[in-house]
C-alpha cells in the first residue's frame, strides 16, 4: 500500500498491540490512529491509571515488556512493595518506571488537562509517532457481573479475581453520557482502513463501539472496516473473551464474533483452522479471510497485517 | 532517668535525627515525642513531600539510608529516572520505596485527613513507636533570598542550587496565620525535657518556633529546654546554618547560637572545641554543658543524649 494510506484501529490492550506491533512494521506509525479503550481506567494509590492505553503506547514506544506484553521493560516494583506497607498487600503490579506514567497523567488531568492532551503528550515524551486516542474524555467504567454476585469493577474482575467466574452481564458505567473524544469519528470515517483488532469484543471493544456515534460511523465505511477474531478454535487466544461470549449466549466462534460485528465490518479474518465458518460468515455479509493469526512473533505479527492491509485494499 | 521521663524534641531533619537515633537508645520510643518542621515541604509530580519528617520517620523506624541519613535505606531511583522522560532531568531525590511514602501521604490528605493524621499513620505503619508531630497542619514555606534573587523556595535553595549564594533573608510564608498542630504547645509545656536539636536556627528550627505560642511556651518551662549547638569549631556540622548566620549578621559561633535562643532555653551544649565561649554564654542567662557534639557513630549519639538527659535531670 502506498505511504499516503492512513489506517485507524480500535484497540484493547495486550491483543491489540500484539498486532500493532506487527503493523508498525508495515506502515510508518506517523500514518496509524490508535483508538483505545479507557473503560478498564482505575485509580490506584490515587493515581489515574489507563492500563490499555500504556499497553498500546509502549508497544509504539518499544519500551513494553516483552514478556508480559504490558508494562516496562526491566522493570521493578520497589514502590509497589513499599506501599503495600501503607495499603495492605497489592493485587494490581505497578513498576517504578510505569509509575512515572500515572504520576505524570495524574498530575497533567489535574492541572485540566483532558485525557486526550495528557495522552498525546505521553506518547510524545516516548518517542511514538503514531497517534493514540483514548475513545473519550468522559469517564467509563467497566463492570463484570459475575452470577451471584454485584457487579465488579473491571480490574477487579479481571487482575484480582484473576477473570474467574461465570459472566452474567457487562455493565459500561457512564457509556451514555460519554462523548467520542475529538477526532475519534473522524479517524474512522475519513482512514483508509479501518481495524478492530483481536481485542475482547464486550470489555476491551466494547465500551469504544458503544460510544455515541461510533457504530454509526463504522456502518458507513464498513466495506474498508476489518476485524480480526479475537477467537480461534473455540477459544479466545488470552483473555476471558471466550467465557464472556459463552456466558453471555453467544456462539464461541469467529461466526459468533460476526453477528457481535455485523454492520459494522466488511471483513473478518478467522484463523485457519476456523476456516468451516467461513461460509456462514460471508452469509452474514462478512467477508471471510483466512489468515494465520497467531502472532507468536512480531514478524507473524506483521504477516497477519499483510493480510489485514490487502483486505482493505481490495 | 526513670522510665516515665517524656521527652519533646524540635527537629528539623538529618542533623536531628542522627541525635534522635541516639537519644532512642536512652529512653523508650514511646516516651519521645518530636515536632518537626514543615516549612520545607514541596510538592513533587503532584505528590506531598515532608522531607523533614520522613528523615525523622525513617530513622525511628531504623529503614533510613544510613549513608545519606534521608530516604530509605536499600533504595532505587527508577521512577524518578523515568520521571526525567516527562519532565526533563530531576533535581530532587525520590527513591521508589520512598515514593511509596509520599502517595501514600498525598492520597490521605485527600480523602480529608490532616498532616497530623496522616503522619501517624505512616509512623504506625512503618513500626514507629515515637510520636512524630508536624509542627502544623497549616502551610508554612520557607524561602530563602539571596543577594540580587528573588526568594527562593527552600528545595529549590537548598537542593536545587546547591545551598550556595549569600543569604539576605529567610521568609516564612504563612506562618503568621498557621496554627501549631494540636498537641505541639503541650508537648513543650507538659514533657519532662525539651530539647531543640541540633538543627538550622533558621530554617529547620524557625518555623517552628515562629509559630503562634511556641516561644511562650518554651519560655514558661525554659529551665527543662536544652539545645545542643550545630555550630562547633565557627562552622555548621553540616548545612548552610554558619553562611545563614554570617549572612544574616550573626556571630558564628555557639554563643550566637545562645543569643538566637535566649529566653527560651535553660541549657545549651557546646562542642569541646568552643569551650571558650562557656563564660559569654553564662552570662547570657544560659548554663552552658561542653560535650563532644559530633555524632560520628550512633554510639556516640547516645553518648550525647546522656549528656543532655542528664541536664535536663539536673
Amino acid at each position: 500500500m502506498g505511504n499516503r494510506v492512513t489506517i485507524t484501529t480500535l484497540a484493547g490492550g495486550v491483543g491489540a498491540a500484539k498486532f500493532i506491533r506487527g503493523l508498525v512494521r508495515r506502515i510508518p506509525q506517523k500514518n496509524l490512529t490508535v483508538i483505545v479503550n479507557t473503560g478498564d481506567d482505575e485509580y490506584f494509590y490515587g493515581l489515574h491509571v489507563s492500563p490499555d492505553l500504556d499497553t498500546v503506547t509502549y508497544t509504539l514506544a518499544g519500551v513494553v515488556n516483552p514478556t508480559t506484553g504490558w508494562g516496562r521493560a526491566h522493570e521493578t516494583f520497589h514502590a509497589l512493595e513499599a506501599l503495600g506497607q501503607f495499603y495492605g498487600k497489592p493485587w494490581f503490579n505497578l513498576g517504578d518506571r510505569d509509575l512515572a506514567t500515572h504520576l505524570y497523567r495524574t498530575e497533567r488531568l489535574r492541572s485540566g488537562l483532558s485525557l486526550v492532551e495528557v495522552t498525546r503528550e505521553i506518547a510524545q515524551k516516548l518517542g511514538v509517532k503514531a497517534r493514540v486516542l483514548p475513545m473519550s474524555n468522559d469517564r467509563v467504567h467497566t463492570h463484570v457481573k459475575l452470577r451471584g454476585r454485584p457487579p465488579l469493577p473491571f480490574q477487579q474482575y479481571f487482575v484480582k479475581g484473576g477473570a474467574r467466574g461465570a459472566v452474567e452481564a457487562i455493565e459500561l458505567r457512564g457509556v451514555e453520557a460519554a462523548r467520542p473524544a475529538q477526532g475519534v469519528l473522524e479517524a474512522i470515517t475519513e482512514a483508509t482502513g479501518v481495524i478492530l483488532a483481536p481485542s475482547n469484543p464486550f470489555v476491551s471493544l466494547g465500551p469504544i463501539l458503544a460510544l455515541n456515534g461510533v457504530r454509526e460511523a463504522l456502518s458507513t465505511v464498513r466495506s474498508r472496516v476489518v476485524a480480526i477474531s479475537p477467537i480461534v478454535g473455540g477459544k479466545s487466544v488470552k483473555g476471558p473473551a471466550d467465557a464472556m461470549m459463552r456466558g453471555l449466549g453467544h456462539e464461541v466462534s469467529p461466526r459468533g464474533v460476526a453477528r457481535l460485528y455485523q454492520n459494522l465490518i466488511g471483513v473478518l479474518i478467522l484463523d485457519q483452522v476456523d476456516r468451516h465458518y467461513a461460509d456462514s460468515i460471508e452469509q452474514l455479509g462478512i467477508k471471510p479471510v483466512i489468515a494465520d493469526t497467531i502472532m507468536a512473533t512480531p514478524a507473524k505479527a506483521a504477516r497477519l497485517a499483510d493480510v489485514v492491509l490487502a483486505a482493505i485494499d481490495g
